[in-house]
């Protein structure tokens, strides 16, 4: 009996703070996905009111700034939610616990299909951008955004440091050069000299609307420019990540991203109106435009930078690169995202729990195949169309938002009647999150009826099959746990102790479990020779009298090499001699360094054991023999796992320990 | 000790002769892939001839004279292989034992590949002819192809009994039909209404031709007829499976086979020139044929059916079913023979020797499906067009017949050398399959030369691939076998025996595995708890001092949940303290009934497994806890294993036993 109390390395604090993100990093890691969405939210708020005509084009200062508006109100609703909840579950966490498991389950299958959204949106925007640097690729368009989303797999099944800092150098370019854009653009223009862009003189024309279908096409260039604020929530989920004080500097760095956000929405949307960028849904109504079937449409960040700057200049090519770039940036955060939802749901059972074990990188590995295998699908079934994605995407994000939003109410009327003490506080609390949680509401009814017909119905089909299929899970799990709660028939006292050791030829890893099972003195030993051809069996038993084994060796015929019947009927036979045993079988077990090596070696062994676990009364004892091969496993070095930076956590864990005496 | 000697239940052999085959069910089963052929060997043959024009239809008999021929030679040289080699290798094992591996393994990869071109030809020609009954199903060539590819695939997968009569229905009926069409049409060409076929009235442009082109278009047209010599070799691979006496009776299916083929191909060919059969490669060649673009040209045989009996007359839509049945049952042989010959190379150490573990059901289904696969890629690849998938078709055939008959030279060379008796029998043996040699290897080249350009040069790139493939496998066996081999180092006497039970919950499943641990008395036992987090494992201690367990429980704290690390570290701490030591970790295992549980369950303790296997001195106990789900498992009943009948084997296996008693 082990009595010492054994001490692990204790795990020094210090060093967990070292690994914990300033806010200078933490900016563009949890930013990239809310700034990145400017790149393609002026661009289609524009186009759905130049669907109406021209005209309509002086109605977009009005739309933004509902869209500013509703910005603010979100960052703001935020700001509560981080201080409320500061151990990371965002909306997910706040729903389920305030609004009841429902609620989560909706919010966790909009987050899903989200994920996967980001992926195959910022990658058809970044692809957009590229060919509008690039025209020449146009004909690559869905195997490049199907590249890129392999791309991005590949890298984060390898394991990135996400914290690195060469993920910061993207964003900040692209604040800085779109900034250096907008402000150029906009001196240009005071001092009478304003950029005008290359689709100016193109016009479309316009249609002569009914009131109803006036109102429907604003609040339809609404809902498109609100995509602007898809990625604000990315903060809420990252809080424990934060250097101390972890909510303080959260809330920071959430201001700060609102706040950019929002100049650099404003500023594109204004100077593109002021360049007078004509963007249509279909390059062919667009009169003027040459060869619209073929060429495509240049993105509005790419016609704002032409018009500043001037066509093929550095410039360009730099706004162009970082905008790409901080696309796909924010496309790999929904692979650091996703799996991290997973780990949560899992730990609330209502994933399979191996996506909640860490140390587990194979199975947060099948999150992200999932991911990029459904963002590819995704991508290829729209053909990397970015308006037409775009119709599917905010529809989650807004569910998102208004449960989380609500769940925040309920949360701060909890506290109130619990009779809290900072009572001012919680009342401004819940003044905002209701404010946010009714405005959202609201944007999601305008949402999911301007886009329900456009391609969001998918999303509305994918939710139920998401939240069945997770709630399933969960009720599977239940009915598991109570089928091996420990209840009154649980009674101790197996008995009896017999051991068979599988001896296939006179080898090595046989020898081993061998010894193994004699070193385990059990009560009684065989070894068993399944004899599928008579020779190997002679010849066997020859060397086992020659070896001079202490163990009884028995050869069971095996004509038609059946391994697993005749030693089933062993066990029964012994048993009908001996009474009730418990048998320990002995399988060599060889350990491989390929994975090809899988398929030429333990077929035989796990199919015995497959079939012996399905009998009584019976352990399989493995006895593992490393092939030379193997010696590669060891040389892998460990990597970061998917999300464990953005969760503040050390890459290698200590360990401590403890003993519980017992009574005797 | 177990010093008894416990005796199975000997295997009665009136029981294992129940199952052998009859000579009347032995021929539907090994001829359905030669007699099939009859139907496209014909009019692939016709077909050749008629590009260099009508005028070249008068070589015919000729050409069909030199299959029949080859036929004749061919079937007298297998007799004599099934009495020198009545063990079911087949060409394989001929080639192996007397020309050595290389030329064993070119046998087999040339195999391999047919088999899979087995199926596409099979199935092609068959769907070709159900086309030519129903031309509505036109469209839908490819896709009705691979559909019974997976059927065919599906059903053996399922598992069918070969031997069943329903399986012979067809191949009689096939025989019966044809015979009944060839005999009226003669004799209606004897009372001078011979039938006219509605493809008399085209014409093709006659080309002019040099004499070596000349040439070349009648060896391309024997080549083509030569398909017809497709699965002779089945009865060589299936002696085993007859009654006794096995060889006779084998001989005597053979020749019946050889004749009925002849006959019928003859005869088919035959009719096919009298009623003007006019096949051309490309439907546009004929001319006077309409929408020769769309409309698909009827089969050979269904022309034939047409002109003898009458268009849509019951009899035309029999001999088309028959046909189509015939093809697939053709099909079908090959999901026989794929997985045996898989079998005897795995007992070679040419591939996985799981492929040799007849038990496995599961590996035998794995080569179903890599053979399903390979089918419909080239179905796909080809779009199921007949004439094409010929030209790779015989290769692979030839390949085989030449090395078995240069083998089986060998063989009786060696016997002559051996100072054999029956001198006289030997050398006939001698003389009947040298002539095979030589002809089927002249038939090669021709075949070789006219059919490689046309497409056959895949198959030249395949085989070796496969070659190197198979001996890279045995290779790697080999190098194992070395590494594994018992020499002066290996050592008993492993010492010390610590257990330790991985307990997670107290749930029945780790008080099961506790249980077991204790009854298997070992030296010393701890129960080990990994904290993933504080409340559970307190919980745990808790309920461990309330039930009052004997063993202590051990917390190792692992904050990051990462569950095997704190596990080795222990173990190295004990061994440190207690000197080197055996230690047993029991792992409850849950076994499950629906594959979709599996994602459930096990992950964890599957990736502890793996991570501990690689300790020194570690033996994983494996504990299964059956959940109510898993008694589906044992619902299943047992089906026939591919194969299995064709190499004569009862279904249920025996087992007998003897005892090694150890010297003491």
């Amino acid at each position: 009996m082990v009595k010492r109390l054994l001490l692990g390395e204790p795990l020094p604090t210090a060093k967990l703070e070292g690994q914990l993100l300033s806010k200078r990093l933490a900016l563009p890691i949890f930013a990239s996905d809310a700034l990145s969405s400017v790149a393609y939210a002026p661009q289609e708020l524009l186009m759905i009111l130049t669907l109406g005509g021209l005209a309509f084009l002086s109605f977009a200062p009005w739309v933004a700034a509902c869209v500013v508006l509703l910005l603010l109100v979100v960052v703001a609703s935020y700001r509560q939610l981080v201080k409320a909840y500061p151990s990371g579950g965002g909306d997910y966490e706040v729903a389920h616990k305030n609004l009841g498991e429902r609620a989560g389950l909706v919010v966790a299958s909009a987050l899903l299909v989200d994920y996967v959204l980001t992926v195959a949106v910022s990658v058809a925007s970044g692809v957009d951008n590229i060919i509008s640097a690039l025209p020449a690729l146009n004909g690559w368009r869905i195997e490049l955004a199907v590249g890129f989303v392999v791309i991005l797999m590949a890298v984060n099944l390898r394991g990135v440091r996400e914290s690195s800092k060469a993920f910061a150098v993207p964003t900040y370019l692209f604040i800085a050069s779109v900034l250096l854009m907008l402000i150029v653009g906009l001196i240009r223009t005071a001092f009478g000299d304003a950029p005008v862009a290359s689709s100016a003189a193109y016009t479309v024309e316009g249609e002569d609307l009914s009131q109803a279908a006036f109102i429907l096409l604003l609040l339809r260039a609404f809902s498109s420019g609100c995509s602007a604020l898809t990625g604000v929530e990315a903060v809420s989920n990252g809080v424990p990540a934060f250097r101390r004080p972890k909510v303080k500097n959260a809330q920071a760095t959430l201001v700060l991203m609102g706040g950019t956000a929002i100049v650099l929405f404003a500023g594109l949307t204004a100077v593109a109106l002021i360049s007078q960028v004509h963007y249509a849904e279909d390059a062919c109504h667009l009169i003027g435009f040459q060869n619209c079937e073929t060429t495509p449409q240049p993105s509005l960040v790419a016609q704002v930078a032409t018009a500043v700057f001037g066509a093929n200049s550095v410039l360009f090519y730099v706004i162009q690169a970082a905008t790409a770039c901080v696309l796909l940036l924010a496309a790999n955060t929904a692979f650091n995202g996703f799996p991290l939802l997973g780990a949560v749901l899992a730990r609330d059972s209502y994933a399979p729990k191996s996506l909640n074990t860490r140390g587990d990188r194979l199975v947060f590995s099948n999150g992200m195949i999932v991911l990029g295998l459904a963002a590819c699908a995704i991508l290829v079934v729209y053909r990397a169309n970015l308006t037409q994605l775009i119709q599917l995407y905010i529809i989650g994000v807004f569910v998102s938002f208004t449960l989380g939003q609500a769940g925040m109410v309920r949360h701060w009327m909890g506290l109130l009647r619990g009779g809290c003490t900072n009572r001012s506080e919680v009342w401004r609390g819940l003044v905002v999150n209701a404010g946010g949680a009714v405005l959202t509401a609201v944007v999601l009814i305008v949402v999911t009826i301007t886009k329900f017909t456009h391609g969001a119905w998918l999303v509305f089909v994918l939710m139920p099959v998401l939240y069945t299929l997770m709630l399933g899970v969960n009720r599977y799990y239940r009915d598991v746990e109570t089928e091996i709660e420990v209840d009154e028939t649980t009674a101790f006292g197996a008995d009896g102790d017999h051991a068979i050791v599988l001896i296939n030829k006179m080898q090595k890893p046989a020898l081993k479990a061998l010894d193994y099972a004699l070193a385990a003195r059990h009560q009684s030993i065989v070894a068993i020779h399944i004899a599928a051809d008579e020779q190997t069996a002679q010849r066997l038993e020859q060397q086992w009298q020659e070896q001079n084994i202490r163990v009884p060796l028995i050869v069971l015929e095996s004509p038609y090499r059946d391994f697993a019947v005749p030693i089933i009927r062993y066990i029964a036979k012994y048993r009908e001699n001996h009474g009730p045993t418990v048998v320990t079988v002995y399988l060599p077990q060889y350990i491989v360094g390929h994975w090809w090596e899988s398929i030429l070696h333990n077929r035989r062994a796990n199919r015995i054991r497959q079939q012996l676990m399905l009998v009584h009364g019976v352990t399989i004892a493995l006895v593992p023999w490393l092939l030379d091969s193997s010696e590669l496993i060891y040389g892998r070095r460990s990597r970061p796992l998917p999300g464990q930076e953005r969760r503040g956590e050390p890459v290698r864990p200590g360990t401590r320990e403890r003993v519980s005496h017992p009574r005797r």
